[in-house]
């Protein structure tokens, strides 16, 4: 040993100051088991509370016995936070979300009690902006469509593969002009094309043209990317009449959640061939996705994946532990949902 | 009749005067009958030779009767130009492609005889460059693999598709900085990508990192983009060693020809893992792609259509067209082949 051992009655030997430590570590109630690399990084400066691993009691048993004095709570995933979960905790300030979307979580509830939410703040954006543009330049190259016909080997047999049509010069409405729709801008520009957006208010800062009507956005429009929240108010904010004003070419591109887009709508439009095409992430009854949809070659299904990459769950984990620490601090949230 | 009739010897009345012009108009022999709208436009200005429509004799007794004394000729897509032709064309001065790559034009031929050649110049470099990026899109965050999990029925089943790898922050290579390459840099850039290149020689007016050696770019680079030229110079630049130096990671796309990559060495690295995916858009043996290649999810496979959309082709139409009228007028063409 080359330290003297601690003296005095204010710390103890290197054990019981472990313990100790552990002890006084802030608690933090888990939804859902994180990865592996995120568990390793909370248990560095929490005390973890998993009630899934508890086989002896309900969820709601071991809530109200063990986690009383709650404070705080990561939500994993989009692992639901209903009432019925708030209710259990009558000590809690802050669930700290995962996703970017926060839908999951009963915002409403939270209001009302004054519990802080924040999300996954810029870390997926860009992700998920990649993602929009790659569904974008698939389904107006038909990229995977051709890669279908070349491994059906059907290259030699029929010929040449119908021409899909060129991004640069697209007018691409950005519905959300939030951090991912920003990245969408971003790229798309360099790609030539001429984007606007819809989005609650104008944004003072942004020269795109904006329109405060998501048809009137669409008429002028002939791609729709939609990368924003799911709100009440957002709910179905595509219709038949948004998706029809974009005429027989338009294609809408959807990472943001299923049910901005009125789905029944969107399959009978594609099916009919009233609008061009679609890129779709995510699905009104995920993982459902509607049968129709699945033999379509004017469409690309991708399985709710737009915002993940292990470079993005690891920077939405440090966030998420940003956030934590800011919170046991007293210090203001990095990425905290603002009330609509 | 508003306008008196024409007197004198020097101009007939107007039926004679429309087929002296048609007379008059310069002589272009075409190879391969070319889309509705581009014939369209070339019969405006020329006087258009087909042998393809000459049932009664080979297109070898066509051009030794017919085009003698033929000074330009037109070539409709990959339509080989070989020495066989040029030898029946004396008189021949210009070959206009409608490609960017003439590696189906005999170049030295054209060279040793003095007959300039012209290619599509720019007129295909943003739809390519967008294919290119598209590709490597689809190969990193794993798109059509992606499709098709959807299609056959696996996300309910099986559960979360895995994770492709963020394109931000990759490190991509291009070989060959012309038209094309100079469009994917700028698509790149935006999503955050770190550019270098290599090419004949290095370009004084372009920042990113230079090598003179393929190697060493691989050594360098998460990606490589291959949208040169072939010649014989860059036939199977890419073999096994650069291919290995990427690393087991590495991703290659190519958008330019074929033969640019050892297929064969490909093919083992891509099915041994030694390598991450590629994106291809031409292949050694058009249309046949080798069959391993049809199974493998790390791989998105195009048939040859990276130039190709209908905004592209009329671009390309009206450079085609652009070139035979400067050539006729005796000013200098616009999208030149050079000397290598």
């Amino acid at each position: 040993m080359d330290t003297a051992p601690a003296v005095g009655g204010g710390r103890g030997g290197a054990g019981v100051e472990e313990q100790q430590e552990v002890a006084e570590l802030p608690q933090l109630l888990l939804f859902a088991p994180p990865s592996p690399p995120f568990l390793g990084l909370l248990a560095k400066s929490f005390r973890l509370l998993k009630p899934w691993e508890e086989e002896s009691m309900s969820t709601q048993q071991f809530l109200t016995t063990q986690a009383q004095s709650v404070r705080a709570l990561a939500c994993i995933g989009l692992f639901q936070i209903d009432s019925e979960i708030l209710r259990c905790l009558p000590s809690l300030q802050l669930v700290v979300a995962t996703s970017v979307g926060v839908d999951h979580v009963d915002l409403a509830e939270c209001r009302r009690r004054g519990i802080a939410v924040t999300n996954a703040g810029p870390s997926f954006a860009e992700d998920c902006a990649d993602l929009a543009v790659g569904l974008l330049l698939d389904v107006l190259r038909r990229i995977s469509a051709a890669d279908r016909y070349v491994r059906q080997g059907l290259w030699p047999i029929k010929g040449d593969f119908p021409l899909g049509s060129k991004l640069g010069g697209k007018r691409v409405g950005i519905i959300g002009l939030g951090n991912i729709g920003s990245e969408v801008a971003k790229r798309l520009e360099a790609f030539g094309c001429n984007i606007s957006y819809n989005s609650r208010k104008k944004k003072p800062s942004v020269a795109f043209p904006f329109y405060s009507n998501v048809h009137d956005l669409a008429a002028n429009s002939d791609v729709l990317i939609l990368s924003g929240a799911l709100t009440k108010e957002t709910y179905h904010i595509i219709d038949r009449d948004v998706l029809l004003a974009m005429g027989e070419k338009g294609v809408i591109i959807n990472v943001g959640r299923g049910a901005l887009i009125d789905e029944k709508e969107l399959v009978r439009c594609l099916v009919k061939g009233e609008i061009g095409g679609a890129g779709l992430d995510v699905y009104e009854n995920e993982p459902d996705v509607p049968k129709e949809l699945l033999v379509l070659d004017n469409v690309v299904l991708s399985p709710h994946k737009a915002a993940l990459t292990p470079e993005s769950i690891a920077a939405s984990g440090k966030m998420a532990v940003a956030n934590l620490e800011a919170f046991f601090a007293g210090k203001p949230l990095l990425s905290p949902v603002k009330d609509e």
